[in-house]
């Protein structure tokens, strides 16, 4: 706990939490992290996309490799445990094995990840991405909001931008990945548990839907002869949580406008998107297609124009079985209640997927609160989380 | 109509019409206008508050005084007959007895009123509020959008801003005052109808809503337990459409924004604006307080706080049954079916009823369109309008 409030320290921000990436913030936090590694008995590196690790050697040089990690960097305003708990949890757990001098047949490598938010060029998970192969050099021409593009931004951060990819650990004999994560939902909090085990991470599709009425005067043209966008819309908020609460998905309308927006004067046209997740994309599929035809026949009888466009589409990663058993093992060795819920926010993990099995657990945080500085953990559910953590390293390694 | 397409050239803005209170546009068209007056056989001078007026002399000096009018200011980028067609009309209404010698036992003064709109300053019906002894010294403090004072435009204009409610013809001998104005709605055109007689302005009642749920994560957060303030906003724009409708008065929400307005976040705050008419006060109030009623009880019910505030409110204001009469009368006289409709909008009507009896003609205009450059009315219609104000004048007299 004490090491997370002296990160938040290490801020762009004054009186907030941001530190992005590629930045001086990035490296300075990269630099205390790495002590703290290399106190825990850990050989420490930073990669080709910035990314810092602890390398914690196996009895056996030829063995495999168990990943843990999380993120280290913020968004803007954000608070002291998101992404940057997991990685501190495994610098723990780690520390804990080396005071004990328990060595396993496997490396451990812990890796704190330089971004998984995206804050900075707009691209999120830059960081486990390049670790998993999935670097794409097109990202280098992003520019942040200064105009410097991510390729600068390597040079003055002392990598050299043409060798990203190198950092891939694809085909590295990996034994999975591990990461825990606070919830950033209420869910924990609500059955009065301080951990669970990660399902599947939901993907998500998002759509920005638009709505052509006809503007008019509000006191001039009749109720009956009006072609209301924002009315149109109404309907199509309460469809949408309709249909999510019937099919047991999450969706969203985060944001809606209309045109003109003025107080006397009929909406003539209105936007709003959605966005629509479930830990199993089949029925995320079926629930967006239930809704784009609702939406449909419901413009149709208020003679509103509808069309819409998918601005974003990701499948939902499930968390490895073997993984997910050896976590329910874990809460069960402490004596806690086995539970299981999906992440409806993405992590490190999903990219992760793509080299390895992965497994992760959420922390309970208070109120569901994250990406604000009033993100908080109970200290006594980390303690718990360091110890669940921990017996899953061995129950992985029992099972495996 | 070519006098229309004329006073269109007067405008502050390229490729578009936009003519504002104590503008150098305002003054060219007063000029032109008074002109066209003078032609139609009139005596013309431009009042304290920059209103231009034409005075045709009756049979009997001490007679007393028919008003007819409209305004000569536009919004920005408006079109050619909101207001300007009223005035044009009566000029060339009073050319017809000019030519004919016709003299009245009353005199007619024909009025240009300089603001109706508020484009520049935000406050409404600044012309006829003068010459209905409304005017509040308070006003002269108002900027425009480029920080001068209305005191100040006065005197660029060449007027002295404490002269202004001299103006006032509060106390004169008046006979009434008539007004034609496109439709600005799709009534008539609905009905195949050219003219209308105005029943009454309706009065606006607007408030502004804000609605206070509680933001979240769109992945994390399950349906059932978030407080969606755009999901209760939606509720009740439906609301306020379906009590409208109920009790026959006009309601519209015109804008609606949410807080933060990202898509992956649940909407913590909406606010929302509501505007509400009709002919009848009482009836209108009795719908808002339904309105009011309902939203709370719906925002009870999805657990988020509503708030709302009246930021605008107005009297209906009828028109006098001897006008209106003698409207109906004029529509026969030309052989025209007889229709009364109310007004939605508000008029110069509105603030000369606090001086006399207030009559208004409604021409039908293409779509309901106005402050629009669409704005369009038909060149036969606008000539039975011609013939309709003639004889509305003769039968206002004759039932005197």
């Amino acid at each position: 706990m004490q090491r997370c409030e002296l990160l938040a320290s290490i801020t762009a921000i004054e009186g907030g939490i941001c530190r992005t990436y590629l930045t001086e913030e990035h490296r300075r936090c990269n630099r205390q992290v790495m002590q703290w590694m290399r106190e825990a008995g850990m050989e420490t590196h930073t990669d080709a996309a910035g990314n810092c690790w602890g390398h914690y050697a196996g009895s056996d040089m030829d063995g495999q490799t168990l990943l843990l990690g999380s993120h280290l960097d913020t968004v803007p305003g954000a608070g002291r445990y998101d992404g940057i708990l997991g990685v501190l949890a495994a610098i723990e757990v780690v520390a804990r094995f080396h005071r004990r001098g328990r060595r396993f047949p496997f490396h451990i490598d812990v890796v704190g990840f330089a971004d998984e938010e995206g804050s900075r060029f707009g691209a999120t998970l830059l960081g486990s991405r390049a670790v998993a192969g999935l670097w794409d050099s097109a990202l280098l021409a992003l520019c942040d909001a200064e105009g410097v593009s991510m390729a600068e931004a390597f040079v003055e951060f002392g990598l050299d931008p043409a060798k990203v990819a190198t950092t891939s650990r694809a085909g590295a004999r990996l034994l999975g990945y591990w990461e825990l994560h606070i919830e950033q939902g209420p869910v924990l909090e609500e059955l009065d548990l301080p951990l669970g085990v990660v399902s599947a991470i939901a993907g998500a599709r998002r759509c920005l839907f638009t709505l052509q009425g006809s503007a008019g005067h509000a006191g001039t043209v009749p109720m009956t002869m009006r072609r209301d966008a924002l009315l149109a819309a109404a309907g199509a908020v309460q469809l949408v949580d309709a249909v999510a609460r019937r099919c047991g998905v999450v969706a969203t309308v985060g944001n809606i406008e209309v045109w003109p927006g003025v107080v006397n004067v009929i909406p003539g046209r209105c936007e709003f998107t959605l966005d629509i997740r479930s830990g199993e994309d089949q029925l995320r599929d079926r629930a967006l297609a239930e809704i784009i035809d609702g939406i449909d026949a419901l413009c149709d009888r208020s003679q509103v124009a509808v069309t819409y466009r998918e601005i974003h589409s990701a499948a939902a990663v499930a968390c490895a079985a073997r993984l997910r058993e050896a976590g329910s093992r874990a809460l069960a060795r402490c004596g806690l209640q086995d539970f299981s819920l999906p992440s409806g926010a993405g992590h490190d993990a999903m990219a992760m997927a793509a080299i390895t099995d992965v497994g992760m657990l959420f922390l309970r945080c208070a109120g569901g609160v994250s990406h604000h500085p009033e993100e908080s953990v109970d200290a006594a559910d980390v303690a718990l989380a360091l110890d669940v953590l921990e017996a899953a390293v061995e129950e992985t390694w029992e099972h495996a």
